[in-house]
């Protein structure tokens, strides 16, 4: 444990135990570094971290306060889910876009959207490095800069790799119309109709839409909502079911939060390795982190290129420009060729003025901002649904992204307070979008990725309301 | 037919005849205009007609002289193709891929190509749009503009389809990653792996790969190298072989440049109405017409909703922006989730820019200049295929386009010719890689669409000398 979340931990502490009580004061920073004998940015990480937790609140020149509801957030569900032990047909998708499309109008209250808010990036400047490359844009680079991508931006997406630890080769990297186009074509490079692939439980419904139109089986396997997949499960289901592929996010799973240990992603690939199973890794979130570093991937653990590596810059820099990639590992070459006869290419502008962009610098510190945000946000919408939820309700604490998935209690029909809070101007994803088998009845997918105002607390008054009443 | 097309009909007769000779000085404009009591647009667009056949060529300041190569050019190749009357398992994408990846070098002469010049495009305005609107751009387009893409560049879509004449709505344009994205997402709403799929004999490659990648069967039907596919061998084939989808390329067919007549394409339209089977029509090249008109698509004849109409922006104003879209008719709402399962959207600051473009006008001022250019490089090259490739020779010439299809004599190995003319620096697309059952070993499709120079005449004249040789 580091210094500052061994602080942390001890605030944490006397906040449960009642020796600080909501609206107390907490020491003030120069203080604690005297007494403890540490840096004041230590003491501020700490603080920062309770802040993300829910736990305190920073008032302006003033320091930092005990919430006033860091004593109702809901418990944490702590179980992992139990889907059958099958290799079963998906079809899902209908419903999925049932309620997708829905949910697609700008004045509802979005807690059902996959989406932040397009406000929290950086747009202005985004758009001066459009602007400014695609003037300066060599007319050969249209035709260069199709499959496998423009070398400059491959170029800087391999040296974000290697600041985080890991060597990708620029080679290895193919740049796509967003993650879910490499997610999409990783997964047909690897697999033929028929075959089965593993899949978290609950999963993305998106993952679930892919395998149904591509003909593929899926594979649940019992997923904890703190720490990811189940690995026992999962040797049990390779073992049986022999699938062909395993499609995880071990970073900030999308719908739970879950975040694998590294030592828990270090045995995963060690399992799969030692099955040659190839692993598409869906790490979209993993920039959106509260902690002190980005989570490693399970690709940094990869030795033989069975990892297919997928991510993009929507979720963390350029909302709606469609640009991901995808570090294939062995499968790069087959992976080229599926998006050669798909889409040919990303779009040259576009590529070049994100490689502008992170050539200029600022993406840190917008990305340091954006965190800060997300946790913040998570904070307030944790305390609100623990006020107006009803008893037995319990909701992740995910230590990175925007989603927080919402236990209620059994009996609440989680496809039917869909249906409610729509009428009320209010979308929620709701469980059952979120797995082959359509389980998850009383669970909710919530997005805390849009500001928070009087009008969520409001909205989520009026969903736990229906939910009691349900 | 047309005034100016009645007068270059009577000049060509005179040149085949002899009368006018290479070197011969055409009848004055003004002369014309008075013998003829017709227009001077008219005549100019009757010797623009000539120039882009080969037949003439304008002097600066002097008029315009019958060609020196007008009597070289090789003869058109005029059988249909004989493809064997079967729906096969298609196995040459790997051949494909080994063609073209070893032709991606920017040095090489790129007859082999299957892009123009870049440099034939409006680059520079076009970058002044994307400037415009990537600093325009409403964050909240970031989410809304995902499919079926932004609403002004669909209506300035929608608007081009009506000036031809086609009422296609608003509502059934869904904006691709270029107009092969469009194709592949047209073909898997209309199949499941293992149906079969009609495509001309020879087809683009890109149609056979994808085939093979949906795990299609491919029915090759014969094609005539000026109208297109035979509609009673397709009649015959759709009663014997059942295909759940047409692929075809009516106007400007990618490698022949085959224009199907009006009237075949609306017997065509009916033929399929009759039997029940979409037709997935590829129609990227359209714009590039030599003559006066754009030649409507099969699409103009839908009555039924079975056309899916697919184009893009690739061939015609800007490469490697990758945007295309499909009109696919009564389909549109299954192509469209399609697409939500695979690529989500097309990136938004690009639509907003050609939107922007095509608002503040130009295109088609660009386009003419364009098809005037291709125009006159088809004839050129036309000429030296004609002076430097053996005796037996016949070569296409397409109304449009940027390809020309020459049929080497007999025992010439085209797959070989490639090997050799990649070791002189030259690319050509061998005939095998145009067809599922890899005919047309004495084939080759020429791209024209480059810069005529000096080094050109020479890379014919190195080809025709291995075509000889061979």
């Amino acid at each position: 444990m580091k210094r500052y979340e061994a602080l942390a931990a001890d605030i944490e502490a006397s906040i449960r135990a009642g020796v600080l009580r909501p609206g107390d004061r907490l020491p003030s920073v120069r203080h604690t570094c005297e007494s403890r004998g540490i840096s004041a940015s230590t003491v501020f990480q700490a603080y920062y971290l309770l802040e993300a937790r829910g736990l305190v609140r920073a008032r302006e020149r003033s320091g930092y306060y005990v919430s006033e509801g860091a004593r109702k957030r809901p418990p944490e569900p702590d179980l992992a889910s139990q889907p059958q032990d099958a290799s079963i047909a998906v079809d899902v998708s209908d419903l999925v876009f049932e309620v997708l499309e829905a949910s697609m109008t700008r004045d509802v209250v979005a807690f059902g959207s996959a989406f932040p808010s397009p406000l929290l990036f950086p747009l202005a400047r985004l758009g001066q490095a459009v602007a400014a490359s695609a003037q300066a844009l060599d007319p050969w680079s249209t035709v260069d800069d199709l499959t496998p991508g423009n070398p400059a931006l491959r170029r800087q997406i391999a040296r974000r790799y290697l600041a985080d630890g890991l060597q990708v080769h620029t080679d290895e990297i193919i740049i796509t119309n967003g993650a879910l186009e490499a997610l999409n074509l990783c997964l047909a490079a690897v697999t033929r109709p028929g075959d089965s692939v593993v899949v978290e439980s609950p999963t993305f419904y998106a993952a679930l839409q892919t395998l149904e139109r591509m003909g593929l089986q899926a594979i649940e396997v019992p997923t904890h909502p703190r720490e990811g997949i189940d690995l026992a499960a999962l040797e049990h289901a390779i073992a049986r079911h022999r699938p062909k592929a395993c499609w995880l996010m071990t970073t900030f799973q999308n719908p739970l939060g879950s975040l694998m240990p590294e030592a828990k992603k270090q045995a995963l690939v060690d399992l799969l390795t030692r099955h040659g199973v190839p692993l598409i890794e869906d790490d979209v979130y993993a920039e959106l982190y509260f902690g002190d570093k980005r989570p490693l991937p399970a690709k940094a653990f990869d030795r033989e290129g069975l990892i297919l590596h997928c991510s993009s810059f929507s979720k963390c820099l350029a909302p709606g420009y469609r640009l991901g990639w995808a570090a294939p590992g062995r499968f790069a070459r087959a992976v080229a060729r599926q998006k050669l006869t798909t889409t040919l290419g990303a779009s040259a502008p576009v590529q070049l003025a994100l490689a502008t962009y992170l050539e200029r610098g600022g993406f840190d510190k917008h990305l340091r901002r954006l965190r800060h945000t997300l946790a913040a946000q998570q904070a307030r919408f944790t305390e609100a649904v623990g006020e107006h939820f009803p008893p037995g309700t319990r909701a992740t604490r995910p230590a990175g992204g925007y989603f927080l998935w919402v236990e209620l209690p059994q009996g609440v029909d989680a496809l039917r307070l869909h249906q409610q809070a729509l009428q009320q101007g209010i979308s929620v994803a709701p469980g059952p979008i979120f797995s082959a088998s359509r389980g998850f009845a009383n669970c909710l997918r919530l997005n805390y990725g849009h500001e928070w105002s009087a009008r969520s607390e409001q909205a989520l008054a009026t969903l736990g309301r229906l939910a009691r009443a349900g």
